[in-house]
Parts: structure tokens; C-alpha cells; sequence
């Protein structure tokens, strides 16, 4: 039977991806993806057949993963940090729709969220919202709406995409709306190419924040009313008595 | 230096544990967790040592992998899922405080709502928010909060802890929360002993959910607006025309 893995590969280095998304990359005879996440792990799988598709280009890369799979070909579409939290597997399931073939395998890896919290310390031991701040694909009212929504409610916040260069100003946007409610000094973190060359953690106010410059490739985390500096780590506490 | 790998060993089977988690239980002396998670590691690493806690003893657990590593030996404890979420990983923080010994890692793993999310489809891949149900360290009118707030701004929910033994109804009382603001038919799904004997799913209306008995090994999804159906999938679309 045809078969399309959609493999989620972790936030880069190889160490972060799971032994069921190395074993799936193990068995594909052609994988895919956006270059940038096939540069990640061209070296571990010298033997494959790669292909890529630009970044914007999502349906494209998908409906040849699926063309592949459904010609004969073990394909393994992959997505970095988790296939299932904004990539590809909700799109490919959409492209495939109904039909049987090919058969469909989703797995899992590690979103951002976890890796750049491990980094920065335990962030979101408690609650969180998970909020992209990407408005290609949704309206800026949505995401303006569930900002305010999750900083009412006192969930930590991950945010996800919060800058890219045709819009190098969302965060400060984000953080304006943020402080409506939460004090300026509320503790925040920023992971930096979590798993790869230049990785890098800052931990800062909320005020801080609004005026910092990120990039495409930087998750930021803002904590909840009772966040704290634990030595030098970000800290969410449960809640337990210490 | 003496070391403490906090560890997420993901959802249960070894196939979605990260290769970094692998390596850190491999060149650990002693490995540490509540029973259950311990039992689903042990027959991979039979030459350790083990120590368990009950489940309620958590600071006991983290003191004594603190205890262990300060005396020289190579400690791993262990967390199902994501050692970040809702695990162990502020506690050790927290507990070891801002002395330098003994050297943290705290490696993260799948937690339960990416790997639930990828049996049940992709009900993930826009915004959405993690709320624990368990009122043991939160008051019951922050979860309220947190639930009509997620509800209100249409983020997609996960529920973690949605039952045990001791408060068999918080699901029903959950449902009934957000019944005040989503409709019956809202697409909901339930991934229960993920990656572990007994692994089911089940995709559901909210309405129905109401009444589902749930228990502890149980993560329960609640889909946004625009959640749907593709084949036997819970897919919420990212926005891609398709």
C-alpha cells in the first residue's frame, strides 16, 4: 500500500526528533519539504531522494507528497517542531480528503512551545495559550481577540511566527495589546533558533519585549501572574507548597 | 559536576521518545518517577536503578533526584509526555533554588496534546489552549476562567487530567461551562493510554462528551469553529484554500 508519513522533525538538531520520526525518515525513499527544514536533515539520511518547495508554497508541497506516495513511492512530507501544531498534517488530511489512498501515517514531534520552554526553563508548567501571530492565513481581529482573551484569563502565552519580514512589527502590536492588561513587567522569554546554529534564550519584561527585534525563527513565551526568575531560569510554578 | 536530567519521555511507547531523551536515560545511574512511568521504561534500560514515589509524593520525588545528584550519582527523573508540562520541571527549579549543584537538564518530550492530536488527526494546527482540569493545586474558578476565556476567543481546547478517581465529574462540569457559549455539535475527540496497551480514540460532539466517562490517561480535545471531519479525522483547518 502507498504511504505518505507527515513528520513532524522537532525544532532542528537532530537529537530533538523522536526514534519513530528517524525510523519513519529511515524507511521513505523521497522526502520533502520547505528547504530550510531539509537542510536539517539532508546529512542524517545521505541515501534519500529530497525534494522542496518554497515557504509559501504549502498546498504544492503537499499535493506532490501525496502524488508521490500515491504513485508507489514511500514519501515522508516533513514540517519542523510538531507536523500537527501549524503544519502540514490538517492540510494534507484537506488535500486527500475522503479517498483511501494513500494511506496516511502522522507523527508527532516536538512544537516549539516545549523545546523553547526547556530552554528558557519551565514556562508552562501550568496553563497556556498557544497563539500564532502570523496574519496570512487569519484575520488580525482573531488574533487580537484571543490575545486579549488569554492575557484575561492569566494562561501563560506562546507565541508563534512573531515576526517575519513582510511583518517586522506584530510583536510590538502584540505586546500593546498585552499591556492593556498586564503589567509592564510581567517576565517574558525568547527562544532563538531552538536546536540549531545560534540558538539563543533572552528572558525580559513584558515592556521590554514590545521594543525587542525578533525574527521568523524566534518563539516567545509570556508568563503568567505568578512566573518568576528561579536562578536564572523562566519558571510557571504548578502550585506545589516548597 | 554532578547532574539531574529532568526528563519527557513522551506518551508512553519508546517510538515517541526523543533520541536526546534515550541518550540521558542511557548514561543515567538512577532513574526516578512515579511507578507507571517507570514500568514503561524499565525493560529498555535494565542495568539502572530505580526509585519510585506515589503519585501524590511529587516534592518527594524531586527531592530525592536532587539528593541523588548532589551525591555524585547521574539522576534522570522521569516525566510522561513533556517534563515542562505539568511536569516535574519548575519543581526541581523551584526545590533546587538558586544554588549552582547539582547541574539541571531538563529535556522535554511529546506531550499529551501533540501526541493525542496526531492519532485523532490534526485538531491542532491553529491556535488553541491547554487547561488541566484538576483543581488538587488550582482553584476550580481559575479553570472556569480559563475555560469560558478559550471558549469565548475560539481557540481549540485541550483538557489534561479530565477525571480521577476522586473527581469523576469535572469533564461533565467543563462541558457544561463551555455548552454556555459553544453549540451541542461542537467536533470534540478523546485520545485515552496514548502510545500504551489499550490505546483508543473516539471523536465526539460536545453534547455527547458531556456524558462520556473519561479517567486519568485520557486527554480530551474540543475543536474550534471551523474544526471538521475529513474521512475518520478531527481536522481543524489552518485557513489554506484547498
Amino acid at each position: 500500500m502507498s504511504k505518505l508519513y507527515v513528520v513532524g522533525i522537532g525544532p532542528g538538531d537532530q537529537e530533538n526528533m523522536t526514534l519513530r520520526a528517524d525510523r519513519a525518515l529511515r524507511e521513505a525513499d523521497v522526502i520533502l519539504g520547505y528547504q530550510v527544514y531539509v537542510d536539517l536533515v539532508r546529512e542524517r539520511y545521505p541515501d534519500k531522494e529530497f525534494r522542496t518547495t518554497l515557504m509559501t508554497k504549502e498546498a504544492e508541497r503537499c499535493r506532490m507528497a501525496l502524488d508521490l506516495a500515491q504513485a508507489g513511492r514511500t514519501a515522508a512530507l516533513i514540517c519542523s517542531g510538531d507536523s500537527g501544531v501549524y503544519g502540514m498534517a490538517a492540510l494534507v488530511c484537506e488535500l486527500r480528503g475522503e479517498t483511501i489512498e494513500p494511506e496516511i501515517e502522522l507523527i508527532p514531534g516536538l512544537t516549539a512551545a516545549c523545546s523553547g520552554a526547556a530552554l528558557l526553563g519551565a514556562p508552562l508548567t501550568h496553563d497556556f495559550a498557544v497563539v500564532s501571530l502570523s496574519d496570512r492565513l487569519t484575520p488580525w481581529e482573531t488574533i487580537e481577540r484571543r490575545l486579549t482573551a488569554a492575557a484575561d484569563a492569566d494562561f501563560a502565552i506562546v507565541l508563534y511566527n512573531p515576526a517575519s519580514r513582510g511583518r517586522p512589527d506584530h510583536l510590538r502590536r502584540a505586546c500593546e495589546i498585552l499591556l492593556r492588561q498586564l503589567p509592564e513587567d510581567r517576565l517574558c522569554g525568547i527562544a532563538q533558533n531552538i536546536g540549531r546554529a545560534g540558538e539563543r534564550t533572552e528572558i525580559l519584561s513584558l515592556g521590554r519585549l514590545k521594543d525587542t527585534p525578533v525574527d521568523m525563527f524566534c518563539t516567545v513565551f509570556i508568563g503568567n501572574s505568578t512566573t518568576k526568575l528561579v536562578g536564572d531560569r523562566l519558571v510557571t510554578p504548578r502550585g506545589y507548597h516548597v
